[in-house]
């Protein structure tokens, strides 16, 4: 136990948000609240005053906010958090001598009894208060004070006691000697907006040569960037745009005898040419990068690179920092390997070194290369192969001078290891939604993830498709496949992204059988992909993005309720503000081979919708406008036409062409 | 973050059981184990080793246990506790290269690869360990080396790799210079097994006496144990025993206006006989007591008595110690009071006095003089009402040094204050079992005690009826309800008590409709029980605590589990020995009025029961037996016979007198 005080009598447990006990900080955006929670008593009947203590982290001052009683010794309060970087938050809690008194002073006068002597303690706890005072409270609280003990009638003292105005003035000067405060200071990381709310655009450089057969350039990329802003995405990320190594290079479907063409994979970074801060010659100049950078902001968007840690054997850090690699008996240095499987062409990087600190500084300095050159969004290359000590400093000190800067973390792996990534410091995190299809494993992972204690710290980005996943639910179900997958994406993710245009244009050729690979994987070829086709997805994504931006709703995860519909291939959720001006309630078809109609079950009355009252859905994808009544209404959705709909909910007044928007 | 060395990659967290992140222990009892799990994983595919670290609290060295991989990154290891007193526990987990070169090495041979260089590896590894080896571990791990590292045949090379041998070898001398351990060392409490099972029998040891209208003494109260050991009780609880306040003393029925001869209550403590080390001089001496004390012992049960923090006005330390009380404006004394109500014989102690510490000081004194007296249980009166840190205090430092102490809370309260209380280090605790009368409040409230993490730091003690606590269900049911309510308590909590000989005799008159209070309570006048009463229900309740002591199942209550049974007037649960060779289930009719009948549905899967063989249930309180047939089977309880069944499951094999106990 460790009191300085015995006669501190208050206890503050049971703090909400905290992470492990505090170890890690919860996560918010500039404008979003942090609501805190705590169990707050202190032994017998005494009033308590609660106060939530905040500050930014360069702040010393608390600022101070009170706290409302909820219901079972909980306390609730809040602050919003304006500025990017680093709060602190924690709580306090004091017995509140003169509440106590107030209070008891009501009940003895209302039952008749003698409260001389009470008045007189009341005089006694104003003119403690007086020596605390500053101001003119001081000689306020004096007076106060004279006149309790003075020989007016009860009632009139009783009036000065229970007054407003003493109320206020007591409050200004608590008695804080005894207050409690909560041991642990919890910390809450404050990204910019974009981390909560994003649209990713992901894209191989290479393959944007307006001449057909040659090797894309940044310039040919600038380009493609009114195609990629028209979808209304607002992050292009490239994979990574370093030298490509050639020892064990693998050829168009990962053929381990590659022709003496084959590009190679982005990801076998480092050549002759150089590292992680070169740039592979046939795209460009660090200097056309930088344009590409600027030219890209101009369209509302932003580059995101790939951070992939690993090494071709012709990486320059093999021969400068042998130290950092994994020798063998034979003096050779391992390769990565998954036995039996061998990867012959990657050299993980080895973080168990002696020389870990220097190799933990280099990375450092490859990220701060990236962020001198206009990068603030990062995808991280399977991070979960790398220590987390080590993400958690780097990112640590990364956001300490860049707050601003975004990491998304690509470790598909198992949930704990994702869960930590994303509690040691990562901004946004891939999900398992890609394999999440049956109404049952949508419901079952979007309500762990925005209704426990991991959405404080887990921000999903939700991908239907990478170069890496082509799903069997794409291979098979053709265009309205791609159009559920795009919507639910969308729509139950706030970050979402998919990878183009093979997404648009509905690639859906897999390896082989029961593989998720692509057919002719743009990974390890030069793709030519004709975005004019008129099948394209383009027009719709747009939509659906457009959708996204006019909709407050679809920018967060929080409020997202999964509602019952019969027929088990049809899915309905919905999200909403705070303030319920903006609800959209979502129905996708996940059957992307039939029709399907149910009844869906809407829970009207948490809406401020009468059972009785008519009211609106406006189908923002076809722009069709349906009158629903009561909990229960029919929805059929055929997914040779849409299979979903975002409906925006209106409620109905007087008559059919009189709307009113929600409050 | 606080690492000392980056290159340790293993992430330890998620350990239970583990109390407001180790802020306060969890109980056992002597013989007990404590099951540890925890998420431990690293970066990357390497194999893990993880150990369970543990020390009695004075010991300087962990012992070791090996944790088992469960599921999810989810690891769990255990171990018993032997002695009473504090042990610490912790969670150690490495990366084991030795364990994964072995994995490797076997999946490469597997797919016919060349592992020549994998041997020597392997060499390398082993060579290691035996710098690390201590004995001839380290000459035979150099002759491993040699022969990994030597011209034999491959195959057997491998065999050497992989037998047994090396495997043991390398695991006395695992490499741990990178081992993570758990930042917290978690604490559990070990009491002796009473705390965990335990028969409390309350009683006014003046209404003892043997000539009716005498003052009962110490000396009448060692006639009556043969009569309270022969129902089975351990535990003979009395109020307070000490001498009782003159002023503001309340006669019959709380009379404020008393006469001459009413006793007063025994919790308005100190008059000029002396305060909370004296004995109220009509009960007789402190030998008097030591001597009861003794002669119970003798009789298989312990004495506890009454620790009420609370003064009349006559208590010596009112003059003694005046800063400890508080002191109003007028120079008197405040009272207790909860507005409007006055308790003008009792004088609460300040605990944010200035001399707060010898306040303390004197209140450990007082317990320590018992102690010495020969008690080791104390029923702690509104601990509540007392601060919290002060307990905790008091409570750690009684049992530094007297470990079997057991410390029971009486905090009718707030649910978070009573689970607060038990944290800080109550032995055991009362429930709002009192109240909990229909089968859905009893499964609900008992599903939380037994099956959350509450169970870790909260011990149950149940009580139908307290001095202060005639129930409703009580005045109305009539003798089945005080059956009913019996074994309830009997049988839910290892730990129960009533308060007697009112229970046994089944006394019911209220002291007015709508109150609990007893009509002429106890609590203010000397009782004359007719304990020969023949409609008593001594034998029943001897019954009873024999079932208990016979039946290890119903001597703890984690393994409390409720089963369905189709008539809500019908309650059914079950309790088993982890080996399953007790197996006891109980089926109660709620309704103290009518005859119930209801089909029982109970999990014969879990108990390696098969579902078409029979198996019989005896009735520990008929002695009848039944022969039952699959998952449902048919229960009647007659309310007027015995509203209960306490069965024992026996597997029933061949014939049908031929059983074979389980397992």
């Amino acid at each position: 136990m460790n009191i300085d005080d015995g006669r501190s009598r208050v206890i503050i447990e049971g703090v909400t948000p905290e992470i492990d006990g505090g170890r890690f900080p919860i996560k918010r955006t500039v404008g979003e609240k942090v609501v805190v929670e705590a169990d707050i008593f202190a032994d017998g009947h005494d009033t308590l005053s609660c106060v939530l203590l905040y500050r930014k982290d360069d702040e010393s001052q608390w600022k101070e906010h009170p706290m409302d009683f909820l219901v079972n010794d909980r306390w609730r309060g809040e602050f919003t958090v304006t500025e990017m970087g680093q709060y602190r938050y924690t709580v306090q809690a004091w017995v509140d001598d003169f509440k106590s008194w107030r209070q008891a002073l009501v009940k003895k006068f209302d039952a008749g009894q003698d409260v001389s002597i009470d008045l007189l303690t009341g005089a006694e706890l104003v003119d403690e208060a007086g020596k605390r005072a500053t101001g003119s409270d001081g000689k306020k609280l004096k007076t106060v004070a004279l006149a309790l003990r003075s020989d007016r009638e009860t009632s009139n003292r009783i009036r000065i006691a229970l007054g407003d105005e003493l109320a206020e003035l007591m409050a200004r000067c608590p008695d804080k000697g005894l207050a409690a405060i909560y041991d642990r200071e919890l910390v809450t990381v404050v990204d910019r907006p974009k981390a909560r709310f994003s649209a990713w655009y992901e894209m191989f450089p290479r393959s944007c040569a307006s001449v057909p057969g040659q090797h894309g350039t940044f310039k040919d990329c600038e380009g493609r960037l009114p195609y990629i802003a028209g979808m209304g995405f607002d992050v292009l990320y490239f994979p990574p745009i370093h030298p490509i190594g050639r020892t064990h290079r693998k050829g168009k479907n990962n053929n381990p005898a590659p022709g003496p063409d084959d590009p190679g994979s982005p990801w076998a970074i480092g050549s002759k040419e150089g590292g992680h801060k070169d740039v592979h010659p046939q795209l460009g100049t660090l200097e056309d990068f930088r344009q590409l950078v600027a030219k890209t902001g101009e369209h509302g968007m932003e580059i995101a690179i790939d951070l992939a840690f690993q090494c071709t054997p012709d990486h320059p850090y093999v021969n400068e920092h042998p130290e950092w690699f994994r020798w063998r008996p034979d003096r050779t240095v391992q390769y990565a390997e998954n036995p039996p499987k061998k990867y012959e062409d990657i050299y993980p990087l080895n973080f168990e070194s002696e020389k870990w600190q220097e190799l933990w500084a280099e990375l450092k300095e490859v990220v701060l290369f990236w962020i001198d050159r206009g990068v603030r969004v990062f995808r991280v290359d399977n991070p979960h192969t790398k220590p987390f000590h080590c993400w958690e400093w780097l990112i640590g000190e990364v956001k300490r001078d860049y707050p601003d800067v975004i990491f998304l973390a690509e470790a598909f792996t198992r949930p704990k290891v994702m869960y930590q990534l994303a509690k040691l410091g990562f901004t946004q995190s891939y999900t398992y939604f890609a394999w999440r299809n049956t109404k049952w494993e949508l419901t079952q992972y979007f309500t762990e993830l925005t209704q426990t204690e991991v959405r404080e710290y887990f921000r999903p980005n939700l991908w239907p498709n990478t170069p890496d996943i082509l799903t069997e639910y794409l291979q098979m179900g053709g265009r309205p496949a791609f159009m559920a997958r795009l919507v639910l994406a969308a729509t139950l993710g706030a970050n979402y992204g998919i990878y183009g245009p093979a997404f648009e244009l509905c690639e859906s050729q897999a390896k082989e059988l029961g593989s998720e690979e692509y057919l002719d994987s743009e990974k390890y070829e030069i793709k030519k992909w004709d975005i004019t086709k008129p099948d394209s997805l383009r027009d719709f994504i747009a939509r659906v993005n457009r959708i996204r931006r006019e909709n407050p709703a679809l920018q967060e995860d929080w409020t997202l309720r999964f509602h019952p519909i019969d027929n088990d291939q049809l899915i309905c959720y919905s999200k909403q503000t705070e303030d319920l001006s903006n609800i959209i309630v979502i129905v996708v078809n996940l059957d992307p081979h039939h029709r399907h109609s149910g009844w869906v079950e809407f829970p009207l009355q948490t809406l401020g919708i009468d059972h009785g009252q008519a009211f609106q859905v406006h189908d923002l994808l076809s722009d069709a406008r349906h009158l629903w009544h009561g909990n229960r209404n029919y929805v059929e959705l055929d997914p040779q036409v849409v299979p979903a709909h975002i409906f925006r909910l209106r409620r109905r007044v007087r008559t059919e062409r009189d709307f009113d928007y929600f409050m």
